[in-house]
């Protein structure tokens, strides 16, 4: 990687901070953070503005340009990268580490007194806006927002903005019509007492109208907003999307409804001035629903004392809950994922010992396994690819520079998922096609406990994710080890592989309590620096528990694997397990057998089978 | 338990509220919480305001009087009693309950127009002033100071605040001089850039000048603020304490020192007027380091640019991380206290079937046991000594209308704790003097298993303790069974029973890591209302642990218990632990056997050990 020399787009940002064309005063610093307007977590490349002004693709990153200065934060996992991306331009600030100043810090001892600080205003969520401005403004400077933005007027070759036509899901993908969401929503808006909710993420956008895109990698929405009131439905739309009949029939454009039902489709591109109508037409008490993380500019649209923002949406909530034909979805999907996984470790198996299976490879034939399944639309997420030491690096993607042989010597670790119309996989497995070494197993054995303990917890309804993060650490924290990532997130149903309210992390404390029909990720692992990597992950159904006794009458919660790819039994070492966890893996490997063999069979993929059946052997513990 | 009749006083209040003398503009609501101007958790006589306006004396609870309204905020514990203590001029509102309007709501809902609501400001700590004032302003109304407390104004026969003698800890107790915490509170200051650190807290003061009084029931604290500057020291305190040769030589107040030692006494009702002179006369830059619990009156003293605000002060985290002369005291206090508990368990055995002790007898008969150790100085917190439904109760204290005798059918559980002159105490043990059913016996295991999960925990350097809450209740939850309490809490060094800033909570993100030196209680239960209540508490100290590996190099801790008090093992189905958990009490009582039995020896208390040795027989577990 060589990096992206910027002196020339930096001395021209500078320029457009003074020119009164695109700031009604000049600004003495620009922020340019990751995000898009609908604070997603994956964005289109004509979203990728902190990539173009300095190098670093990294997902995790805010640039801030002054008259003197550019300078970078970024966490952990992005410092190599971020320092061998940038040019000497840049100041590197390496976000976690003691010395390493804030933001409104840094800008404070660089910038001359009473400095005018610019930001796009639809990129930076409000919340952020609140405590950058608050922190400024106490040293003297100002936070404005700038309404063109500055990296746009410089990027010549900016790509177009994705609007790609839309995927309808029909009731049997969904168990509940458009119709009857927007009913449930209001009746939400009606307890909590506000007249207009907002629509601005992406994912809840494509899951209140039953739609799915593929305007973003990975993530199968498209770029839309909606606002919804108690007798209206504005839809924010571009393109000739809305001119395809079958569109136009699945959103009933052209029927005779309720007027209550009619969705106005406007502009993409008029939200603004819509909810700024919106925002002057409000009678006293008519509140306006917002998430806090809405950007700063559609949040001001609303007079302050109008406003109804929360942490999480009902919609964000409502989409966690799975209905019976979501799940079933997704039991189909992570079926299909694992038909494709058993063919390729059995591929993998007869291949690796020949040395010819780069990462690469090996996450090309994941995908051609996965895109042979019926209802494959795309991957979920970049496969994660990594063998030896790149195990180690959490986040990592296979690039040329990078690219490792697969080796009977070294470990394998396969973090993969793909986006079906039935549901959205994320499996993490790792192998070793070799004799693992006795530290090897006891590592993964660990990691396996810790996996068990979560999915085989039983805890009382109500109960937040962020509670069971320990479980999983358990058992490497009696020998003094540990991973330094969470342990669970929400997974969305043929929708964003990464969702909320719930997870299972020690670092949040906000999470919504899980609920029956959540689903999740159970990934604990283990990374030890330069040598491997081990991560074991299934993604996993809330369901409820039967308990011999039910204190307050709440109910238990526990989870079912809808994961059913084996856990390979060579990397375990069984006199590390409990009776009890034997049992688990015997089950869990038994269901496997049971459920992806009749697939396996129907698919009339015999070796595979064949595989499987060997892969889940039941383990004998010796007492 | 008759209410308290308070129509003449809700009718003096009303008139107060109104009185140009106290009030600058008429108050159309008085708020009356529960605290001191020291926020502490437990108050004297004279700062029971709300109790005596209302009747109810729960220690958690805030009063609100309208013209028209009284109402009372508490939590579940207090509901019967509060119920109970107070007239019909009162509306009970019960915190928890999905209807009951926060404080906020309900003024907002009574009061009309342009309303002024009034508190003590220093009652009242800034954070919550805050977060009411804001809610009061954006509805209209205004949230205004009273200066002088209208409750003290119809106070006819309030007692004297208390001003008792106080007791100096020499370096054989403290391990550190009060001129080395100076010192050391001077770096922190110097680190964070701040010229003045205000001590509010009560034990804060105590601990920082290695002084003890009495002024507070169980807490050996007396009241004073003071205010360290990075070159004087300032402490305020009422009374002819400081008259006492041996204080004034402690605190060498006649010696010549180095001026930045020198300790100005000013009177304690001065600390205002000082505190606004200091504020007055601040350079820019110069910052003053205040908790964010610190009263509203002392906060505003310090204009808002020269504010620092913590949660956690730098001597409440030095204070809970306690040194080796204070852990050598704490390891002392236990074992004369467990040898206090091993006499009154015996004497209960013996006199239990004869259907004579009650509740308060034998919580009478535990005070007795531990006041014939030496350096006993009072209980560390009103005794629960309950049995049968009354265990349930949570924080019971028993009183002549609940006493209840104890037998050989009911469960008996006994917390309880002393203030020693080198340690501080906090016991609780769950009994049977009979035969337990085999249900009784089934929880209270499953409360141990919860006791020791935490107890045997190993957990990373900079672990917080919210995060091993979850560890004390598996067991619990695997039957479906929980508790509504968290699971421990830290303890002071002959100082509160209850402090900061760690703890095992799953209700606190907020609490600081855990770290070698700390003390914390380890007390998971299990209560059936209206028949019995299980607790096992143990106070723990933070060590650190030997691990097979070390990640990162973080280091690992775990607990070692210093309580040393058997637990009964006629309660304990052996068949439901692990050979690990077994191994565990057996080891304990092992300990208890062998520590206290030494001590019960050299005591010449025979039959005591006699019955230690009994009930520290060891386990045996059928395969």
């Amino acid at each position: 990687m060589s990096p992206k020399i910027t002196t020339e787009l930096l001395k021209q940002l500078r320029q457009v901070m003074k020119n009164p064309r695109y700031v009604q005063e000049p600004v003495q610093a620009y922020i340019v953070p990751s995000g898009d307007a609908h604070q997603s977590e994956y964005i289109a490349p004509c979203d990728c503005r902190r990539a173009f002004i300095s190098g670093f693709d990294g997902s995790a990153g805010t640039a801030i340009v002054t008259e003197q200065h550019a300078a970078m934060w970024t966490d952990g996992r992005y410092f190599l990268q971020a320092a061998h991306q940038m040019d000497n331009n840049w100041t590197l600030m390496k976000m976690g580490l003691k010395d390493t100043p804030t933001q409104e810090d840094w800008l404070v001892s660089v910038l001359p007194e009473g400095s005018k600080v610019g930001v796009d205003p639809f990129i930076i969520p409000a919340d952020q806006w609140k405590r950058m401005s608050k922190a400024l403004r106490s040293a003297g400077h100002d936070l404005v927002p700038v309404k063109e933005n500055l990296i746009d007027t410089i990027w010549t070759d900016c790509p177009q903005r994705p609007c790609k036509p839309l995927i309808m899901l029909d009731l049997s993908y969904t168990g509940v019509s458009w119709r009857d969401k927007i009913t449930a929503l209001r009746s939400k808006m009606a307890e909590r007492k506000v007249m207009w909710f907002v629509v601005t993420a992406l994912d809840e956008v494509a899951w209140l109208f039953n739609l799915r895109g593929s305007d973003v990698e990975y993530n199968p929405v498209f770029f839309a907003y909606a606002v919804i009131g108690m007798n209206t439905i504005r839809l924010f739309i571009d393109g000739d999307r809305m001119m395809d009949p079958a569109v136009r029939e699945h959103l009933q454009l052209d029927s005779t409804l309720e007027p209550e039902f009619k969705i106005q489709v406007m502009p993409y591109g008029s939200i603004l001035s819509e909810l700024q109508a919106v925002g002057a037409g409000l009678s006293p008490k008519e509140k306006v629903w917002l998430s806090d993380k809405a950007s700063y500019a559609l949040t001001e649209a609303i007079p302050k004392a109008y406003r109804y923002l929360t942490p999480y949406t009902p919609i964000c909530i409502a989409k966690a809950v799975k209905n019976a034909s979501e799940t079933e979805g997704m039991r189909r999907a992570h079926i299909k994922d694992a038909v494709a996984l058993c063919e390729l470790f059995n591929w993998l198996e007869k291949e690796v010992p020949k040395g010819t299976v780069t990462e690469i490879i090996a996450a090309d034939k994941a995908e051609e396994f996965r895109s042979q399944q019926k209802d494959f639309v795309e991957l979920s997420f970049a496969t994660i690819s990594s063998t030896g030491p790149n195990g180690a690096i959490i986040h990592y993607k296979p690039v040329p520079e990078t690219n490792r042989t697969l080796s009977v010597n070294e470990i394998y670790l396969l973090d993969s998922g793909a986006q079906y119309k039935d549901g959205t996989t994320d499996v993490t497995r790792t192998m070793h096609f070799g004799t693992p070494s006795a530290y090897e197993k006891e590592c993964f054995t660990y990691v396996l406990k810790g996996h068990i303990a979560v999915s085989a917890a039983i805890f009382p309804n109500g109960t937040k994710g962020h509670l069971l993060d320990s479980f999983a650490r358990s058992a490497l924290w009696d020998c003094g080890l540990d991973y330094l990532h969470g342990t669970g997130h929400g997974v969305g149903s043929f929708l964003n592989v990464h969702e909320g309210p719930c997870g299972i992390s020690y670092k949040t404390f906000a999470d919504e309590p899980l609920e029956a029909g959540m689903i999740v990720s159970d990934e604990p692992g283990y990374y030890e620096d330069g040598s491997f990597g081990i991560r074991i992950e299934n993604v996993v159904l809330v369901i409820p528990a039967e308990t011999k006794y039910n204190f307050k009458n709440r109910g238990s919660l526990t989870f079912e694997p809808l994961t059913l790819v084996p856990i390979q039994t060579k990397m375990i070492d069984v006199n590390l397990l409990t009776q009890k966890e034997c049992n688990w893996v015997n089950d869990y490997h038994q269901k496997c057998r049971e459920v992806v063999g009749a697939e396996l069979e129907r698919q009339g993929r015999h070796e595979a089978l064949r595989w499987l059946i060997r892969e889940t052997e039941p383990l004998v513990r010796v007492q």
